[in-house]
């Protein structure tokens, strides 16, 4: 079953990342006089900026902060490091309470030099040390799995199915799952897993882009919806199946899109924001 | 458990692929010569040659022709096109038969403009179309799961659960699995899939190489055993703890080492063969 066609902007969120040139005073700009009614903020935006004036800024705006990106990078096989890192997500968590959004990101990291399996509890034990922290800042974290080509050392969590036992394991309020379209859309169980997610009361955030054919970078040559084969209204279609009515978040990174004109860039966002997603 | 070491060389198999620059003959030669003992030919490489004589010049240099790599490619939106590929996967079953090795493998494919579930039922339906052929010309076809970084356009089975599913509901004695760490190391349900598959009598292939942290090419930087963080050792000991005593195929694709000497490259994968797999 198709789901219906996005006539407004009502639900389109972007990621600063996608828009990497620009600031995030650019980008509330930009985004405001486009339509665009939600804004993920990536950390480093933040630099040197006081964080609660700019999360007001952005409200001002109107544009709501639908999340923070990005906590995680917990494995670590030096346990002084993966205090260093659980200390970096309170920090993380106390950005997200102070811009106001109730969602953080979490990118969880691997350390290539440990088995998988150590990396994966090493994220449990960290997501579970956070748990107090979250509860008192009213900040969910949203564990993203990431496409199995990221699993050396970005992330040892890589389906959603492994990313609902562990949110299922956890189970707590504070804790729960963003579904992205790029890591995902591979996977035979995608449509069992989501329904999953979503009875679960697990599905936090949706992000899309597309995978291009060639993909000829494994980080940074991400498609604009359209440019690619992902089949992004049928996973629009499962996801919103759960009842997930919130943002849908574009977060496109791309070397190629990074040097033309952002602009112009936003626009065609927007244009394959009704067209393909 | 770690499985016990492989202090010499009777079980290695190296891909015709891994010293590209070498013509099989030349490779014949070099392998003969360094005591490895099993060579997977790719279909390149027999290019202008009598099929046969190839065959017997191989086995004259003491190598054991482990398969034929490779066939596969089904899915296409034309149906036309569909039967060019099974065409083209008789005549690599002939092929394998002309050389006499007794499994041709399959890179299954995929068609990024239509539905990976229909990619999905063309390569079963394919596959079924070809048995009487490989039962006729004594040709096991080992479906290969590939990479999820390849589902676009390489193979629209990327676990092993779904080779396994696939192997299973095809059910046929002339069809089984080949089992590659590079595209399976990061799955969590590795260890169990690999057991299923050699429960059922599917388990053909074993295929190693590493990966690299970082890869910097999604097809052509493949590793050296031990230059990157795949557990080499503990897949291997799944594999051989479902019985499977055959060829531990050596299969690199890496544009670095392409580069360098091939005659000290063979030298570096027969120490890493001995010291990390």
């Amino acid at each position: 079953m198709k789901p219906k066609e996005l006539t407004d902007l009502s639900q389109l969120c972007i990621h600063t990342i996608t828009l990497k040139p620009w600031s995030i005073e650019e980008a509330a700009k930009k985004f405001s006089a486009s339509g665009v009614k939600g804004i993920t903020v990536w950390r480093d935006t933040l630099e040197g900026r006081n964080i609660k004036q700019t999360g007001k800024m952005l409200r001002e705006h109107g544009l709501t902060i639908v999340s923070l990106c990005r906590g995680g990078f917990f494995p670590n096989k030096d346990a002084g490091k993966r205090q260093v890192a659980i200390d970096d997500n309170r920090r993380a968590i106390d950005e997200a309470a102070e811009l106001e959004t109730s969602i953080l990101v979490l990118v969880c990291g691997a350390d290539p030099s440990q088995p998988l399996e150590d990396s994966r509890k090493q994220i449990q034990d960290a997501i579970e040390a956070l748990l107090p922290d979250a509860e008192s800042a009213g900040v969910r974290l949203a564990i993203e799995p990431l496409h199995p080509m990221y699993a050396d050392s970005r992330s040892a969590i890589n389906t959603l199915s492994q990313a609902n036992d562990m949110a299922e394991a956890v189970h707590s309020p504070w804790v729960g799952l963003a579904v992205d379209v790029y890591h995902l859309w591979w996977d035979p169980c995608l449509e069992k897993e989501i329904k999953r997610c979503g009875e679960n009361g697990n599905l936090l955030a949706f992000h899309v882009c597309d995978w291009k054919v060639p993909t000829t970078d494994l980080l940074l040559d991400r498609g604009l919806m359209g440019e690619g084969c992902i089949p992004l209204k049928q996973i629009r279609g499962w996801v919103e199946e759960t009842g997930f009515n919130g943002f849908i978040e574009v977060e496109i990174f791309s070397n190629a899109w990074w040097q033309k004109d952002q602009s112009e860039f936003l626009n065609k966002i927007i244009s394959a924001y009704r067209e393909y997603v």
